[in-house]
């Protein structure tokens, strides 16, 4: 196993230098990104020569913000939730924690992040960083509790930065509308991974006025490109597309979820977008599946951990099948 | 005349509703990009439904670091130069300085920022802002010029940052080549002016590693989208394409000036983007313009000043020439 593949997931050039194949070869199963994307011809065509016009930003926060369940003016869009997790730690510049399972790039954005449990005082002001659902392993806590502990760090002069990238499958649990209501709540989602357009670097904050303002003021007056712009408009507004996806998405999870358990394996997690297995034999399992040009996700810190993604349909879902028995 | 028309150019959208016509009926010269664009159709297909490859990042950035003559390893894209200059206004942390004619962005950047003339000392350690060519007036300085200057700021501990977002058409004054030689001195590079597709949101600084590591880290992992990646990289190294388009905005440019001319107006700046036109006349000149549904740019602090960017072809020019002489 290389370093690049412990990094992150979807690194299938790495994965083909280190086990063979070209990069079509390769079952790739090792992000958390819907198999099916949203079909980008129905955005129609993308005009790259002008600049993007500030009508079209606000157009796709307001379709956006119909989406999260929360007010538009408090929805901002930014070139990918990545790098908007580091602008908004810097913004709020208080100590990080963050509740494991925690994403790497939760501990990277705050320089001294130190872990805090769910629900736990965190006795002095800090930005407290959770997923929900969380990743890897899929747990998905109750907006309710979320809030309630909101109200705890906020009495400590802390913010709750809660970071539903993938909760677009999940919407009941969502606290994006609650954020109005609270003075240091700020949600994160992200476009890319339950629309399958992870590609177009698209993700937002939805936070209080004044914290709304400096994000605006640090991206400037073009945050986004023209195609984040178009794409995700129409793809927000889609309604029919985004409630068959979660049928879909929840159909392909069960499958996975049965088959898995033909296995002997356990798929945890209430994301229908990936399932996190936990054996002790995951570094063989990620060997053998590897040598059939399958790619799930390893975490380097957890050596008995492995991500599954859904697989997109009945063959890629056999192929991994096969791949399980035949080691 | 409306705040939005006074803020950037570009914003037809707002010129239409407040002169009439639709979007289509203008012919929007209140940019300095490039009419006559990269064909983005030459780059094939663009893939959104991965996360972009870090190795496409490392092409894209090979490919620009060569037209910009500087080492790959010093050259860094970030999702636009206007959100690039706020981070790294951030990064370095140091009082900001401008050059007149100073470029909105420059100023917002940096909260506290007070003019400072060529060539001056800057006193006490500053960033020190230059656009070159400079933007509205189209200056161009020597690079020599520049260098030495940034040996003087450096001696006070300051930074210089070169703005060559217009330096494409003339690459013989770009300091790009110099930032491995030089302690403190940074270059940003805009991708859409001279390839004309500013829609994509893409720019690139030139700076030394210990400050591109702090840009790398503050972006993160996945800081460009799937089409720049894609569409820029082939366009950097689309060689006869650049040769060409030089010669073409300079004979675009010629003829600008020698109609202006006709009409007793002087074009002034050595890129071949745009003219500045300074004169009394201005504002109703603006106006006589926006009636004939022709999109300038005026600016809020300088009333006798309107930029024309370069018309695309006889057409374009032939209908300013009509509506310069018809007012």
């Amino acid at each position: 196993m290389t370093f690049a593949l412990l990094q992150h997931g979807g690194r299938v050039d790495a994965a083909a230098r280190r086990y063979g194949g070209s990069r079509r070869d390769w079952l790739d199963l090792s992000t958390g990104i819907n198999p099916r994307p949203w079909p980008v011809a129905k955005a129609g065509h993308v005009e790259w020569a002008n600049l993007p016009s500030p009508e079209t930003l606000v157009e796709l926060e307001a379709a956006a913000a119909a989406h999260f369940g929360c007010a538009p003016e408090l929805c901002c869009a930014m070139p990918g939730s990545e790098a908007g997790m580091r602008l908004l730690a810097r913004l709020i510049g208080l100590p990080g924690r963050a509740v494991p399972p925690t994403y790497r790039t939760h501990v990277d954005a705050f320089a001294e992040s130190a872990p805090i449990l769910f629900g736990e005082d965190p006795g002095a002001a800090a930005t407290v960083m959770i997923a929900n659902p969380a990743n890897p392993d899929g747990t998905l806590r109750d907006g309710s509790a979320l809030l309630a502990w909101h109200d705890r760090i906020a009495a400590r002069d802390g913010w709750l930065v809660v970071d539903e990238a993938f909760a677009d499958a999940t919407p009941a649990q969502s606290v994006a509308g609650n954020v109005a209501a609270r003075a240091n709540l700020v949600v994160l989602r992200s476009f890319g991974k339950f629309f399958g357009l992870a590609g177009l670097r698209l993700g937002f904050a939805i936070a209080p006025p004044l914290l709304i303002a400096s994000l605006r003021r640090a991206m400037g007056d073009w945050p986004l490109h023209a195609a984040a712009l178009r794409i995700a408009s129409a793809a927000y507004r889609d309604q029919s597309w985004i409630a068959q996806a979660r049928i879909y998405l929840a159909a392909r999870a069960v499958a996975l979820d049965a088959m898995l358990d033909r296995h002997g394996l356990i798929g945890m997690g209430a994301s229908p977008l990936f399932r996190l297995v936990v054996t002790p034999d995951a570094a063989a399992l990620f060997e053998r599946l590897a040598r059939a040009r399958i790619l799930v996700r390893p975490f380097a810190d957890k050596p008995n951990h492995l991500r599954f993604g859904v697989p997109a349909d009945g063959l890629a879902l056999a192929r991994l099948d096969r791949a399980l028995r035949d080691g």
